[in-house]
């Protein structure tokens, strides 16, 4: 593992998830292997969970932890050659060249405009940070992927499934507001990997860019897809065809209530906060014994602790 | 001790102040007691010392720290039922049981409105996190107490006391802004609950809530409450009674001066900081060799260091 | 050294760059000295490089290290004498002496306003916090000096010279923004007692306040300046002069270009970063194989690290 952006960059998922559910058994039992070494987390968009499971991943790895903010006012310049009289203040060369000085493993959290699709689906941030940083990058959640969720959401289905092929259902719920595609996108791509049997459903317009579906099937039609489901993974996003389009006030009747659930096999629900009571799901789903949203969150410590681990592991030699 | 909120969670006062002050002698004597314990703050409101003289409390026991501003940006839900479809974007319920997956001991700071003295007094927000947290919760302030604070103020008194009873006066003191009653509150209770003999003095009309002044003296006039004080503790509160009100440019005479100090008993004299100097007090006074102020600060890490310190002892069974 | 301002505290210049450079061979090679003491870094004005070279300098010698943006909301009272009734809610007396109480060395950063010459000069916040904290005080650069980068660059340079007496040429650049003299102020005043051979040179009206520059050639010829030069050390800064002015549209000629590069002795390119690209200095130049702005940042680690070193030799005795 050089980076960590994509299922892509996994050699080994099965033994990747095994080293996560490990070391959450015994999260400090490798506590000498990060001593010395320093993790920098940058975010450029705000964080609860991926802060805070990243910093606790590092931290029991012995690691030295820093995190910075750069919301506010670090203004990158990304396009080489310009002449940099205006607005941005640093050039993306010194910015990851600079870290690189100071960090062993650089992590980078960057959301997309969804304006310009494109532009988004270039993930030009996290790769340009994979371009000019010496040393190895993880992404907290890029433009297009979010991938340690994806690890995270691995974990809770593998301590929870009980057949080798689980039913997974990916389904599209409403939200008040206009979201990426990332936890989705990375979400098929990594249960396609994993071997689930996954189908993806939403209202139409909302198809996922194909590259990340491959091997899924994909239907409209939501109480078809819940039927039998082992796990319900409810999840909002803009629409990839008409780019960031979001229908607010369409579409409520996506909501995961008791009923829905009641048509899966006494499938499990799974969301990866946070979540919009009432909107994306019911309370009473949410409160039940079926679902995995704190699990998913607290895996998320493990799934950062395990590629936090191989990278180290490379870096010891 | 199951969480730490307010003077009702400590079994035996004594006995916590004498943990504070023999940490205090040797800080890291207890390092390994935190091994491996994640304390997680959270700041709804700003802060300085209690956010640092936390940190190194936690630290000085060997726990790993994180601290997290949550003013900016994270706007919780804390109504049951709710249809979460405009400015709430995640509710308490996954917010604290979120932050348990990563904390052994969560630590939170959340002031009140001031406007609406029922939902204050209801302490809404730390009450919610005490809920839904599955593990212990600190309280750095909340909407009415501050008890790491009141549990520094009595190990500073405790220090310089000659008496077994020693005669505290809490006075009102003026202050450009509406303030909370919270460092007015917890000191009462813990000041009776510690055994001084005090006196409540205030203008008329800001007089505190009754609940936590029970064998209080309560008067008005400030020089009688001052006359023989050991121990004079000054502080601005905005009107519990016509609440929230707060008259900045009146009673300017209750400003302590040299000369009020003159009619203690040689008496020491206490601030929470920050203050407004020749507001609430005089530079004569502040500056004087009577004045606690800066070991009132330096106590707050002993506080912390010893309420943390009985916590992780139930943790580690 | 009692605290860490400028070269004036520095006893052995060329002692504490062979520490630098030793610890940069085995970064953790001292990681017991700081064992149980803390680092507070505190940061009025925003940072990068500051932020994190001294976070892991403090880290490397096993420090806690604590860093508090301070720029948003603490407003504190530098006048003596003040009725604080207005905006300012902490006089500089209070907001040090907490600081000390929790803190074994104490950093901050506090930037110039560039309107009133005599004020900046005064170096106001700086001088404050040495006057009223009770432990030492390390600049991460004041409205005037920038130390630890200045301690950098002696480090590169160090390691790059090819003779006792390298010659150096401080190059005022173009720059949109109006920045502050800091940099230059201090790169002169630390190469000068280094024992390079030190010119300056900037377009007339930007010559630096001479308590800096003694033992300089100062000129206004870039051409003749560079003419043989081992280090061109390239920044922007407003004028002393005029203070403050700033004539962003002129002088672009000043730009170091691969051509000006030419007329050196195969020299180094410096800069303390960020750098406009394309203004201050052409890509060309600043992707170079002679360019050495990353080993600067690097660099940096070490300085604080040499620094924080010696102060934790003067702590511990």
């Amino acid at each position: 593992m050089t980076h960590f952006l994509s299922i892509d960059d996994v050699s080994d998922l099965p033994a990747l998830i095994a080293d996560a559910r490990r070391l959450k058994a015994d999260p400090r039992a490798e506590h000498d292997r990060g001593r010395g070494k320093t993790l920098i987390n940058v975010f450029f968009n705000p964080s609860l969970r991926t802060r805070l499971s990243t910093e606790v991943a590092g931290r029991n790895l012995g690691m030295e932890v820093i995190t910075m903010d750069a919301g506010g006012g670090w203004a990158i310049e990304f396009a080489d050659g310009t002449v940099m009289n205006a607005g941005t203040a640093e050039h993306i060369r010194e910015a990851a060249g600079v870290l690189s000085q100071y960090a062993d493993v650089l992590a980078v959290r960057s959301f997309p405009g969804l304006e310009d699709r494109e532009a988004d689906y270039a993930d030009r941030v996290m790769q340009a940070f994979v371009r000019y940083a010496s040393v190895p990058v993880i992404s907290l959640e890029s433009a297009i992927r979010h991938p340690l969720q994806s690890l995270a959401d691995c974990i809770t289905i593998d301590e929870r499934k009980k057949t080798a092929r689980p039913k997974v259902v990916l389904t599209w719920a409403p939200h008040p507001r206009k979201l990426p595609q990332a936890v989705a996108n990375s979400f098929a791509e990594w249960m396609l990997a994993y071997g689930a049997e996954l189908t993806i459903v939403q209202p139409p317009g909302y198809e996922l860019a194909e590259a990340f579906t491959q091997g899924a099937t994909i239907t409209h039609d939501q109480d078809a897809a819940l039927a039998g489901a082992d796990f319900v993974y409810a999840k909002n996003w803009s629409s990839y065809r008409n780019y960031g389009q979001h229908e607010a006030d369409q579409h409520t009747d996506w909501q995961i209530t008791p009923e829905k659930m009641a048509l899966t096999a006494d499938g499990y629900f799974l969301h990866c906060l946070p979540v919009r009571r009432n909107v994306v799901v019911a309370d009473a789903v949410l409160d039940g014994d079926r679902s995995l949203v704190l699990e998913q969150a607290r895996n998320r410590v493990f799934a950062a602790q395990a590629v936090l681990r191989e990278l180290l592991g490379e870096l010891n030699g």
